[in-house]
C-alpha cells in the first residue's frame, strides 16, 4: 500500500487510496458544478466580462501564497470558486479583446477528456488513438489547402509562432542541412522576409534560430495591409546583390491587426522564381479555407511549401491548437530535427515505427493538442462556425464619432473620436490628443468590466480600436453594445 | 444520475444557443460521467493497461475519419468511450513505461478547470489571476532552490526540452547579445558542454539555434551515469585552445535513464572559474528539492544560472507543467526574447506593465499550465508525493534472473536473463541474444496489456529495462508484478 505521511490530509482520501472511489467522484463532481455554473454565467450578457481589480490590489483580495500547512478539500474547492471569479470570461458575447475567443462546447468536453487521458504525444506506444487522430486530421487539413491527396507532413505545436518558427527551421534545414550539426557559420548570411505587417514572431524565431531579426527584411504593405509583391522581388534582388542568400517568404493571411491577405499567387511566382520556401502564416486567416465562400482569399496557398494554421482562433478550439502543415514529404521535416534518443525511440519496436512521430518534435514530452479540433469536426462545428464568423463582417456601422479602416477579414480598426476631439482643426494636435484616447476608454472598459477590446497604434497610425469577431456567442447587438460603451466611456475625453 | 437523451440533438443546441443551458448541462454531465468511470477502471488492477491494437488494426477498429456529414451529440459520446477504450491507462498502478505516470486528482480538478477557462497567459489583461499564480509560484521554486530571496526570474514553458533551449538562449544572449540582431555569424564558435548520459535535447536546442550538435561536447560520465568533472575541464580548456567559446554547461539532476545526479559542486566551481553559464536538467531529478532527505543530491544547483525543473513528471501534475528557472535578474530574460509588439504589449496601458510577461516567451500564445500546479501544491499533494516515491527506491528485488545496475533516483534498470541466455558461456553471443530479449517481453506485454515499462540500451550495454516509480498509485505488490511478467513473458526467450 501507498505510504502517504501526510495522513490527515483530505487529498489522501482521493485515488488512488483505497475505497477512494466514492469521494474522488464526489470531488470532481463539486468541480465540475463550479464549472458548470462559471460556463452558464459566462454567456449571460448581465454579468460582468471581468472582475477587473489592479495586479497589486488582486494579490490582497485572496490568499493566493502557498503556505506550509495544507488546505483541505474544501479549501481547494473555495480556491477554485476564487479563481474563476477573478478570470476573464473569454466566452462572454461581450468579449472582442483576441484572436481566440468564445467557449466551444464539444471543444471543452474534449479538452476536459484529453487532461483525464494524460499522455504524451512522443510514441505511438503511448498515444496510440491520438497520434492516429493527428495523423488523419493532418492529411485532411493537407487535402484543404490542396496538396495532392493530402501528402506531406505536419505537426500540432504549441502556437503559431512555433509553427512559423519550424517552418523557418525546415526551410533552412532544406536549404543547408549541415546547419544542424555545424551551426550558421557553416552556411552563407541567409535572410528571410515578411511583410511590415507580419507577426513578430518571425522576428522572434530568427532571433532564436541564430539568423538574427537584422536578416528579416520587412516588406512594404499596401495601405490595407497587404504586402506588395513588386517591393518583395526587388529586396530579394537587392539581397541576392549584397551576397546574401533569401532563403524564406513569409507571406501572412489574415494579418494580427488589420485582417489583411497577402496576395498568395504573386509571392508565390516570386518564390518559384527565385527558388525560395514560401511559408503562408495563416494562423488567423487560414480557417478560411473551410469556407467555399472566401477561401479564395488564400488563393496560391497550395503553392506554399508550408502553412501554419491555428484552430483555437477562428475555429475557436480552445487553447491551444495550432498546427504546421508542409508539403515536403515526411522525411525532410523528421530529419530536420530528429536525434533518435534511443530510450524513446527504439528502432527495435515490433509496431510501425512511421506512428512515433515524436522526434520531428522541437519539443520531446508534447501536450495532446488534437483531440478538441477532431471532435469539433465531427461535430461540424467548425464549418458552420466559421460561415457565421464571416456573414458578421462589414458590420460595424459607422457613426459620425468613429472613423474605420476598410475590412478584409473579421478585424475592423476604427478609432473613436470623442467630440473633444473630433472638431480640433489643429491635425498634430489631434493625432496628438485621439493617440490617447483608446487606452483610457481601454483602461475605463475593464474597471467596468463590462465589455473588453483591443487597441494598438500601426505604423503613422495613432492608437485605434480592433474588433475582432471570432466569438460564436457574439451577436449584433453585442457589437453596437461596444460601440455604445466606447461611446459613452470616452463623450468627456 | 442525469437521464439524457440526445437523440437529433447537435452541437447548435448547445450554449451559446438561446435556452441551450440545460442542454449543455446535460451533455457535459454525460461527459463528464464517462470520464469518471474511465478514471475508476484506471485504478483497478484487474483492468489491462492497454487494450493494444496495431497502427492498421486500431485504424479499422473505428471510424476516425472526418467525413463530410455532422455527427449528433450521440455520436460525439461515442468517439469520447471508443477514445478512452483505446487509450493507454496512464494513471493504472501497473503503468511504469515514462517518466511522466500518474493521475493526480486534485491536478485533474486544476486542469479541468484551466480548460474551462480557456485564457491564454500573454498579458495580466486576460489572465490576470494565473500571471500571478506563476509570479508567486515561480517565487517559491526559486526560493527552494535557493536563490536569495526567490529572486530572479523564470517562465513555464511546453516541456523540458523547450526550457533547456530557453537556457540555451539566454546563456549565448548573456555573452552575446549581439547575436538577437545579428545572428550568430557575430558570434566567434560558441561551444556547449553536457554529459554523454544528459537528455537529448540539449542538442537538439543547439541544432535549432543554429550553435550546431557538433558544438555540444559530450563529457564522459562514470559507470553510475554522472558527469566526470576532470574531464569536463579538461574539454573547456581544449576548446578555449582551438578558439572556442565555451558558453554552456548543462549538468543533469536526474538522468534519463539512470536517474543519476551530476556533481553540481565540482560542475559550478569549474564554470565559476571559467565564467560559464550553468545551468541544471533537473526536469526529472529536480523534484527532490521538495524532499528534506534527498535534496542533497542536488547541491550545488543554488550556484546555477538556470534550471529546467518539470512538476509533470515527478510531482505527478498533469501534462504539461515545465518551469525554467533563471537566477538573474528579470531583465535578462525578458530582453533576449522581446518584440515588443504594440497590438499585444501597448506600453500606454494603465496597470503595471511587469505583469505582461508574455513577451519573455517564444511563444506567442502559451497555454496555462500553471493552475494545476499551484493547486496541489495548496493541497501539499507534492511533498508527500516526493517522498512516497523516494521510498520505494531500491525495492527491485533481484531475482537470479536479474541484474541491475545501481539505482541512485527512482530509475531502476536491470536486465533480465531468460534461461536459454542465462547460462550462455560465449559472451557476444549471449549479449546479442540479451540485446533482443527486451524488446520482445516489451511487445508481448503491450499485446497482453498487462503493465508497461520501458527499455533501451545505453553506450555499450545491449538493451536494459528501465523501471521508473513515479505513479502513486504504484505498489510494492506492483513491482513484484512486474517482475513476474516479465518472467512470465520471457522464460522461452
Amino acid at each position: 500500500m501507498p505510504v502517504f505521511c501526510c495522513l490527515f490530509l483530505d487529498f489522501s482520501h482521493l485515488l488512488p487510496a483505497l475505497d477512494g472511489d466514492a469521494k474522488t467522484m464526489n470531488f470532481l463532481q463539486e468541480v465540475v458544478d463550479i464549472m458548470l455554473a462559471y460556463i452558464v454565467e459566462s454567456f449571460d450578457r448581465s454579468t460582468k466580462v471581468i472582475d477587473f481589480h489592479y495586479p497589486n490590489e488582486l494579490l490582497q483580495r485572496n490568499n493566493w501564497e502557498l503556505s506550509d500547512e495544507p488546505e483541505t478539500l474544501d479549501d481547494i474547492l473555495i480556491s477554485c470558486r476564487a479563481t474563476l471569479k477573478y478570470a476573464i470570461k473569454t466566452a462572454h458575447p461581450r468579449y472582442f479583446n483576441q484572436l481566440s475567443t468564445g467557449l466551444d462546447m464539444v471543444g471543452l468536453a474534449a479538452d476536459w477528456l484529453t487532461s483525464t487521458a494524460n499522455t504524451n504525444m512522443f510514441t505511438y506506444e503511448v498515444a496510440p488513438v491520438f497520434v492516429l487522430l493527428e495523423y488523419v486530421t493532418l492529411k485532411k487539413m493537407r487535402e484543404i489547402i490542396g496538396w495532392q491527396e493530402g501528402r506531406g507532413d505536419g505537426i500540432f505545436s504549441p502556437g503559431g509562432a512555433i509553427s512559423n518558427m519550424y517552418a523557418m527551421l525546415l526551410a533552412r534545414y532544406k536549404m543547408f542541412p549541415e546547419v544542424k550539426e555545424k551551426g550558421m557559420s557553416s552556411a552563407p548570411r541567409l535572410v528571410a522576409f515578411t511583410s511590415e505587417h507580419s507577426h513578430f514572431s518571425i522576428k522572434k524565431g530568427a532571433a532564436a534560430l541564430g539568423i538574427g531579426t537584422e536578416s528579416v527584411i520587412c516588406i512594404k504593405a499596401d495601405e490595407r495591409g497587404k504586402m506588395i509583391p513588386s517591393d518583395l522581388e526587388r529586396r530579394i534582388i537587392e539581397a541576392k546583390q549584397k551576397g546574401y542568400v533569401p532563403f524564406f517568404v513569409s507571406a501572412t493571411a489574415g494579418t494580427t491587426v488589420y485582417g489583411a491577405f497577402d496576395p498568395l499567387m504573386a509571392i508565390a511566382d516570386i518564390c518559384k522564381k527565385h527558388d525560395i520556401w514560401m511559408h503562408v502564416d495563416g494562423a488567423w486567416g487560414g480557417s478560411l479555407l473551410m469556407s467555399r465562400k472566401h477561401r479564395w482569399k488564400l488563393n496560391g496557398v497550395e503553392r506554399a511549401n508550408s502553412m501554419t494554421w491555428n484552430p483555437h482562433k477562428m475555429m475557436a478550439v480552445p487553447l491551444q491548437c495550432s498546427a504546421l502543415l508542409v508539403r515536403e514529404e515526411v522525411r525532410l521535416s523528421a530529419s530536420c530535427n530528429q536525434m533518435q534518443a534511443c530510450y524513446l525511440f527504439q528502432q527495435d519496436k515490433q509496431y510501425d515505427l512511421s506512428y512515433d512521430t515524436g522526434d520531428k518534435a522541437l519539443q520531446c514530452g508534447r501536450h495532446v493538442d488534437i483531440f478538441k479540433l477532431w471532435l469539433m469536426w465531427r461535430a461540424k462545428v467548425l464549418r458552420a462556425l466559421c460561415l457565421v464568423c464571416v456573414l458578421r463582417e462589414r458590420t460595424l456601422m459607422l457613426s459620425a464619432g468613429h472613423v474605420s479602416l476598410q475590412p478584409q477579414h473579421t478585424n475592423v480598426c476604427f478609432w473613436y473620436l470623442p467630440p473633444g476631439v473630433r472638431y480640433l482643426e489643429d491635425k498634430v494636435e489631434k493625432m496628438k490628443r485621439l493617440h490617447k484616447v483608446a487606452p483610457v476608454i481601454k483602461a475605463r472598459m475593464m474597471e467596468y468590466g463590462t465589455t473588453m477590446v483591443s487597441y494598438q497604434p500601426q505604423g503613422d497610425k495613432v492608437n485605434f480600436f480592433r474588433m475582432v469577431i471570432s466569438n460564436p456567442a457574439a451577436t449584433f447587438e453585442d457589437i453596437d453594445f461596444l460601440i455604445e460603451e466606447i461611446e459613452r466611456l470616452g463623450q468627456d475625453l
